[in-house]
């Protein structure tokens, strides 16, 4: 089974959103057999790749009430936060653009598949919200992706350097917005059900429950009833 | 919309499957949004690393008659594959093991997704069937790689020389277990519905239209009545 989910590192309800779905995988009989895809979605496109203000004056500027409005909003997220174990503080963050981040996860589900992009996943998501690093600094991204997960110096390095998997990144966007997706958490199981924002962890165990019992065993189809093509197995090919 | 396909490079039926499955696509109205994906299936994975009989004398001798023998099974199977418009000749390609072959087919997904590993995967079933080459020599593979697709030249030969990739194949192949496939082709369509062996295109071209119509949209999932969760978009984040 295979959930996919558009989110962005610097999307506090894509983490609120995680912390649920795991909850619900880990009193999943099956969750091994579950793969976890993380997809691109960039909340604020229009981010500078420099950052320039704290995240907390820029929802102030943004939604008005200056800075200290921008901190009561995100006051109120961290609560919630706190309440699915996340230590938020992350008023100081920077507002920049995450598309580095997104491509160095590409990178990481190409290195070592969905596992690997899981721990980068993490530690972005870690690093803005409990560190208030910076997501666009190429330090702060070489350390995430090189120290703590242990992808290839020169590939995270020949990544940052060019535009390596942009496409990918505006390819997942596409997806998302193919799939009528406007925000993130988007959770989409075996292409078939889609569920939006960080619902609670009940709703994510009864979909994971739903899915896997309509995922086996496979519908076969055939000419037949179900019947088997002309096929090659260990005792040959039929002619 | 997804179809993974389990395959080995030296499988007949896979190429014509193949055939099939493409001729279907053709006529597919929304055969743009559907994705391939090959999955490793090693059809004999006792077979050597370095070549040492025909496959026309292989079969031969594990099913008796000796060459002449195995040349009438691939004459069987030749005569089925012309009319799907392939010209197999193959009676001299040699028994070889195929995991360097799906060593690099990983390799291909992970660095140009989905399109560049359809691409090897036709350029190595063409080499085998119309060509009769190794499927285990590192100079063909080389070259079907870099040459004629575009693999960059030092990641073929780091994957040539490690066992990189191995997890996966073997990956893809608990994977085909665990749906039940003892054979190939093994066509899975949205992790829902399985197709055994080379069907007639008219059976895949049901199935695509079948499959399409229930992945669109998507079912939506939610507390209430598909109710969407706290989620952030353009406009903010809900609090």
């Amino acid at each position: 089974m295979q959930i996919e989910i558009w989110s962005d590192v610097v999307c506090p309800w894509c983490y609120i959103g995680k912390r649920r779905l795991e909850s619900a995988l880990a009193d999943f009989e099956h969750a091994d057999e579950v793969e976890v895809v993380w997809r691109s979605f960039q909340l604020d496109p229009t981010a500078p790749l420099e950052a320039t203000e704290s995240i907390a004056a820029h929802l102030g500027s943004k939604y008005g009430g200056g800075p200290e409005a921008g901190r009561q909003m995100i006051d109120r997220v961290t609560e919630v936060a706190e309440g699915e174990g996340l230590a938020f503080d992350y008023h100081e963050a920077q507002r920049a653009s995450t598309v580095d981040a997104h491509r160095l996860l590409h990178l990481a589900h190409a290195e070592g598949g969905s596992r690997l992009q899981g721990e980068l996943k993490e530690r972005l998501l870690a690093s803005y919200f409990t560190e208030a690093r910076n997501p666009a600094d190429p330090a702060v991204l070489t350390e995430a992706a090189v120290a703590m997960i242990g992808l290839p110096q020169e590939r995270v390095t020949a990544v940052l350097g060019s535009d390596e998997y942009a496409d990918e990144v505006a390819a997942d966007s596409a997806q998302a917005a193919a799939y009528g997706a406007t925000g993130v958490p988007f959770f989409v199981v075996d292409r078939k059900y889609g569920v939006s924002g960080a619902q609670p962890s009940e709703v994510f165990a009864q979909l994971l429950e739903r899915a896997w019992t309509e995922s086996q065993p496979l519908v076969q189809v055939g000419g037949g009833d179900g019947e088997t093509g002309d096929a090659c197995g260990p005792d040959g090919c039929a002619t």
